[in-house]
């Protein structure tokens, strides 16, 4: 199941609003075909591994990280070729997070004589797609808040200087975060002070560029902001309050830009409607970049699945810089929003919290 | 090595101004007797070591953390005792770091035919007296800044309500900390906000209260406050600009206070000029606990030899709480103040990161 959950990972950043999966085919204790969803559309993980092992099949063991489906979708249903295949026994590690499938696969597979055994790693297969088990059950996106600030929570100096707080390793890592979301989003403030690209720039190339959303409530977005102007395979989207200046919104469309009219809530553009809304898109990840305003409204709505709270190794030393957090927080400290940390990374010098809000994500489904 | 390392602890929050040492002498493999330097003022390691093994010390080798004495001080010297004890060898962890002797008890035992190896374990015997090390060289106290705040930075809410940030498990961590620390320094508003006692309160009893200092330019500490009502065996030191209110002054004797009259730097007290005053008074460790002002203006001053923040796992989600810093930062992130992160642990569910000040403290010193 290891090795299986390994192939799964090979198609990072390409399954989605699909999960990803990894199958091992095993006869006589001997590895006989390997497969991975590798890209949204293509085949099943169990798919791929059954042509790999090809008459191999015959009378072995699959072990496969997510229940075979057992409907049609883009594809005809995984079930039945495995029984075609003449597989003997499969081992699943999770069950289908679709609330209305969930161990169907397995029940048919069981009413036809192959054995199935589950709940085999399955608090990592869980989390392998913890993405798509959020989106599939709630149909809205996944959001995971990334912020890079001092050991002391700025995110900057007061003058905007941000260059660098965090270091390379981590701002790499920021590329493969990008890689892995469907969408970005970040403030109309991040893109005036610095003008970012919010491209996925991976080492040896082949990012796939997330979905790039701007919350630009009045439409100030100049036209001339490098986030309009990508050659990019997916749009920009400016997302603005009701009242917006014709003259502004030709001027953004001039540019390839997409624009998003939503209600505001307190005068901000309303978090909640725009992950419904972003979710009926399709769009089953969300990475938000910041900045502090976004961060601290984002949190407050609760919109917040996870965290990754990059923190440089250094004190700004001051309160003059620009917080983690923008925004009014609660009066009293036990409102403020709980976490669970689930882990701290290094990257380089610097460390990275990983979090999520208590009480979720869910957890593991086993029969 | 490591048995004496251990026995050394033993010592913990008793030995300023002098080191931590643990020895063990070693005879035919087995170990025959064991010590520590168990108070400031007692006999030293080797000696207590060298009792316990008695008549078995004569041939055996002597481990011991720290380079022994070779003068007079509290004590006869310790290089007298482990000749005439007919110890055939010493194994020593770090050298003394008193820069005029140091070598010279090692050099002393070699011209007189004893076996000296030194820099076993030497990392971690010049960590375990980090505090001293700094203190014998720089006649400063060893300075920790001890900070607890949410992820976002923010050690209270807008209202000061900052109860609870962090857990149980760091609250009794802070308790260690002060037990080891020869002082204890607040500002005057964490007094007014929080009305500390700032005792050491371990959970088995036995903790070694620090002396109080209280940063008050203005003296106006109520002489109501906990702090002054202590019944504590070291004293409550308020320090105060040089104009103060003759009635203010009185109300705080009379309570048992001392007062410290310092010079202004920029309005604020003079940090470096009170690190020296401290460190003339035999002051050889100073733990800050804050507040937000206090922090910032000991990051700013240079005078922080430590770090450790703890962070609670929640955010205030808002810029109106009380920052880990307060004061002006620098306009630029390239001169905010660059940190080693040591290490990171975990006190229940929240973090602590272990810092030093980029390139500090000292590296071993070993022959």
């Amino acid at each position: 199941m290891q090795m299986a959950l390994a192939l799964a990972l090979k198609g990072r950043g390409r399954t989605l609003p699909n999960p990803m999966v990894g199958a091992v085919v095993v006869r006589d204790g001997r590895v006989v075909g390997r497969g991975w969803h590798d890209f949204y559309g293509g085949p099943h993980a169990e798919v791929n591994a059954l042509d790999d092992a090809g008459e191999a099949a015959r009378g072995a063991t699959l072990y496969v990280t997510l229940e075979p489906c057992n409907h049609t979708g883009q594809t005809p249903p995984c079930t039945r070729r495995i029984l075609a295949a003449g597989v003997k026994a499969v081992v699943v590690a999770a069950r289908d997070p679709n609330p209305g499938v969930t161990g169907s696969g397995n029940a048919w597979l069981r009413q036809r004589g192959v054995t199935v055994k589950t709940g085999v790693c399955a608090a990592q297969a869980v989390r392998l797609n913890e993405a798509f088990n959020h989106f599939i059950r709630t149909r809205r996106p996944f959001v995971t808040l990334k912020c890079a600030a001092t050991l002391d929570g700025r995110m900057a100096t007061r003058t905007g200087d941000s260059k660098w707080v965090t270091g390379e390793a981590s701002r790499r890592h920021v590329h493969d975060l990008r890689h892995e979301a469907a969408a970005i989003m970040v403030g109309i403030n991040t893109v005036r002070i610095d003008d970012p690209s919010l491209t996925t720039r991976l080492p040896d190339g082949g990012g796939i560029d997330p979905t790039r959303i701007i919350l630009d409530t009045h439409l100030s977005i100049a036209p001339t902001a490098k986030v309009l102007r990508q050659a990019s395979a997916l749009p920009t989207i400016v997302v603005t309050g009701p009242d917006t200046q014709t003259a502004s919104r030709d001027a953004v469309v001039a540019v390839g830009g997409q624009l998003m009219a939503a209600p505001l809530r307190a005068g901000r553009i309303d978090l909640i409607w725009l992950m419904e809304k972003l979710g009926a898109m399709g769009l089953a990840s969300l990475l938000i970049e910041g900045g502090s305003q976004v961060a601290g409204a984002a949190l407050r709505a609760g919109i917040v699945d996870k965290l990754c709270l990059f923190y440089a190794p250094r004190l700004l030393a001051g309160d003059d810089g620009i917080p983690i957090c923008g925004g009014p927080g609660p009066a009293l400290m036990r409102d403020s929003r709980a976490v669970r940390i689930e882990a701290v990374h290094r990257f380089g010098e610097d460390l990275m919290v990983e979090a999520y809000p208590a009480g979720g994500p869910a957890a593991p489904l086993t029969d």
